[in-house]
């Protein structure tokens, strides 16, 4: 597409996707989403983004996805594919450049686990600004998270490898990373201190080519949150 | 295992896992659980059953994994796997006969999507029966489970197929199926009523030979479910 402005309800119907394409309706500053940009990255897909407005959700979209969410991906041949690990699922085994998931069975579980784990993990991220934006007490919520994330970082030092599934990026990895690009937006970035293999972990995905081609900075990300958190939105800040 | 009575806390630690086997450490009653065992039993898979006692859970199953959770598999390498798609798929890969999940990446992300909406689902039959027994209305649960079950009547219709994924027995169908199997203990049945291809289908489902191998009875559901809803859950009921 020719703009990444975001599509509200009432603008035009996208064009059907291209032949050898596949397209992705994303929101630029989401974090799930930002789960399938990674993979569609890291893998070398030639893909397409329509941006969509999430709260003015055009018609066409949400007869695509009734659900309306984001990633929701769509195929030449008009097959909806949603749900992030779904999504990211489906392009490692329909595209064979650079496999993700490990091949092994039990490893493969072994990832799905930790994104179990995970999954409890990322409602902290943004409970704790929404907290402390209404003046509540977080310090119960803070005590939480700094506990998951100090499990996050005894898994590396048990493990002792770089990354989540080794000693290269695999999937679990990628699954992750979003919600650490934003910790100086979640203002929860003074919890890594304690934890130096996971910290280590974020500053060697900084490196990763596919984190460089879909992140935004700190400032922007604290911009876009600040609308977010102030029930505004700004889905095209920074355009 | 020689016995299917549960093992508590203080009760003697299982023996390794048999060369060839693989153990599932269950809950006679336990709807996940049920999955797990129909995965099983539809692949013609060896294993033995360790039956815990959810509410004194033994200290060496909170080795193995230590979220307590059923169902878990082990394998003779001592490798632990939980969450029941997680532990459903790992079966599917690993056991070659009769594979449940299709091959075709966007019909495995279908049944994929088909079960992250009936996630949604599975709390209604639990919290309508306990509400219930709690003295509060329940009518509105009631009208969502109903608008829910309406959505999967309609599914089949739309789909002219027998079973949520074809006209034989997939993946998605065995993940459904325990709580269609207790809505007698749901108290809930009666919702099947207005759904004839929904009710068609719980009716094929029945002549399963895993479900039949895997099933109890709606009376000893509604005698276990009874004691569960009293605080006091009888896993060793019927023995």
């Amino acid at each position: 597409m020719s703009t990444e402005k975001c599509f509200a309800n009432g603008s035009a119907t996208p064009g059907p996707v291209p032949k050898g394409h596949i397209r992705l309706y994303s929101m630029r500053f989401c974090p799930f989403a930002q789960r399938t940009r990674l993979v569609l990255n890291a893998k070398g897909i030639t893909y397409d983004t329509v941006n969509i407005h999430l709260k003015d959700k055009p018609d066409w979209f949400l007869e695509k996805n009734p659900l309306g969410l984001v990633p929701t991906l769509e195929t030449p041949a008009g097959e909806v594919i949603y749900e992030s690990p779904i999504t990211c699922e489906y392009l490692d085994e329909v595209y064979p450049e650079k496999k993700l998931l490990p091949s092994s069975p039990f490893a493969k579980a072994q990832q799905k686990m930790m994104l179990e784990h995970f999954s409890k993990v990322t409602p902290y991220f943004y409970k704790i600004p929404m907290g402390r934006r209404n003046g509540e007490d977080v310090s119960g919520l803070e005590a939480e998270l700094k506990e998951k994330l100090a499990k996050l970082n005894e898994d590396l030092v048990n493990k002792k490898t770089k990354f989540f599934g080794g000693d290269s990026i695999t999937m679990i990895d990628y699954m992750m990373w979003p919600w650490f690009e934003r910790v100086e937006a979640y203002q929860v970035k003074q919890f890594l201190d304690g934890n130096p293999e996971l910290k280590k972990w974020t500053e060697l995905m900084l490196q990763d080519s596919a984190v460089k081609a879909t992140m935004f900075s700190p400032d922007a990300h604290k911009a876009f949150f600040k609308t977010f958190l102030d029930g505004n939105p700004d889905f095209d800040y920074g355009l």
